[in-house]
């Protein structure tokens, strides 16, 4: 389902979510996979690389962080809309066979022990949770430093998204509310020359 | 500059941000407006609304915010392209004129005081500082609560976007980096029945 990716540094992995993707969020811990969906995920610092994602006291995943201390960021492409958008409603608390219902495939990456990787996504990022416990406690926000970032070289390279030359159901997602989302659109570019 | 907007519920103004647009933060304190272009602009809480936005302790909006307690988020259009590069690129500290270089014009909303609004953006998240020193200090993290929030209704009414209905320069922009970045694109809409 991914048939090609490939490392990206560190530094520029904030690069991967920049654009305010709709994101999938995946823990292990004991022998429990899941994955949600989840908007509200945002680049934080360069170096070290970190990102903060709020998760809601609901969520199986939530637990799944807090037991493990890491954690999967991924970007969903529009090939994978309505996935996305059935791991965002359903619950593994009361669908045991959540992630099947929902069609998601994992796999796992060297060097990173039993964390869930979602199939068929353009990015991945390894996060290690920095515990804040007023953040999780107060705001249901958590940070993640970036440990790992992956992304399929179909779309990224050389630090750069390319979706202009890929195919149109590799594009990102963004998502409103009810179901409502958008694809990522026309490439521009602004003149970098200050003058 | 902007001939028709209207208020959105203070509880769907999450909606305005949610699709992960590159956004403007504006302030004002004892007389100096200041706007600067921010990436990680980010929702945390529907009631009552809250967000995230990260802010580099060289950006003088930052002062401005901490010593007047409010903000103001908006999400700039394709037609401010270059405008929002440069806010993000300029800094008041060294030019004085940096809001009329890069073209930014300001208006004020009634009940809100001297708070800086950008003319011709499609969303303004009025926010007052949740102060957080740890957060601020640690993270560059701020947190605001949402207290109005207005949206151009030739793009946003009853609580959803349709750039899908108006003109393109209209959508809102998604930034990489380097000069790089991509409009929102194609709407999608999931099936929204569990079945």
């Amino acid at each position: 389902m991914t048939p090609q990716f490939a490392p990206v540094e560190l530094e520029k992995a904030y690069r991967l979510i920049n654009h305010g993707a709709t994101a999938l969020v995946s823990a292990h811990h004991a022998g429990v996979d899941n994955v949600m969906s989840a908007s509200w995920v945002c680049g934080l610092d360069f170096k070290p690389a970190k990102l903060t994602v709020v998760i809601d006291k609901i969520a199986r995943t939530r637990e799944l962080i807090e037991q493990s201390g890491y954690f999967v960021i991924q970007v969903p492409t529009v090939a994978q809309l309505q996935m996305t958008y059935d791991l965002g409603t359903r619950t593994l608390r009361n669908d045991p066979d959540k992630l099947q219902h929902c069609g998601a495939e994992l796999f796992r990456m060297e060097g990173h022990g039993d964390l869930p990787f979602v199939a068929g996504c353009s990015a991945w990022l390894a996060c290690k949770l920095i515990p804040e416990p007023h953040n999780q406690q107060a705001h249901d926000l958590f940070i993640g430093e970036i440990v790992g970032a992956w992304a399929d070289t179909r779309v990224f390279s050389n630090g750069h998204w390319h979706f202009e030359d890929a195919d149109p159901s590799l594009r990102s997602l963004h998502y409103i509310a009810g179901g409502q989302f958008y694809a990522t659109g026309e490439a521009l570019n602004a003149n970098t020359d200050l003058g």
